[in-house]
């Protein structure tokens, strides 16, 4: 079967505080930088996986997404063919 | 000046091991899924400017990556307009 990469990328909600990306924001003032308006971090996983389509790859990624790549409770992810 | 959301995927460089990528690899069989070919994991960055252009704000954080966000040494970023 072809091998299919798929990208799976995981933020914390918005109305979930990011302390990560609020002190990356609050340290980019001192490096030169204008202050950005906001700066949010999460995880970028890339997944290859063996099916024989692109949408099954897409939709087995989704699950593992679910299951073991982000915590629902507090993060959003978003699933897509690389 | 308008808002632009740019965004910043950080992942260790192919030849450098990625151990928490191998560890998702290694743990979803146990849980029903097919072995994956490879996992790998790294860091998704969402950051707004304030800035004239949309290419203003693609150069400003691509400098931001490449001062903070990413350590040129061990992992490539790559920077794109949400």
């Amino acid at each position: 079967m072809p091998v299919h990469k798929v990208i799976v990328d995981v933020l914390l909600k918005p109305e979930i505080l990011d302390p990560q990306g609020q002190a990356v924001a609050n340290a980019l003032p001192s490096l030169g930088f204008a202050a950005p308006v906001s700066v949010r971090i999460g995880k970028h996983v890339e997944v290859e996986v063996d099916t024989d389509t692109p949408d099954d790859a897409l939709q087995q990624v989704g699950k593992m997404a679910e299951v073991l790549l982000a915590n629902p409770v507090i993060e959003d992810f978003r699933v897509r063919l690389a």
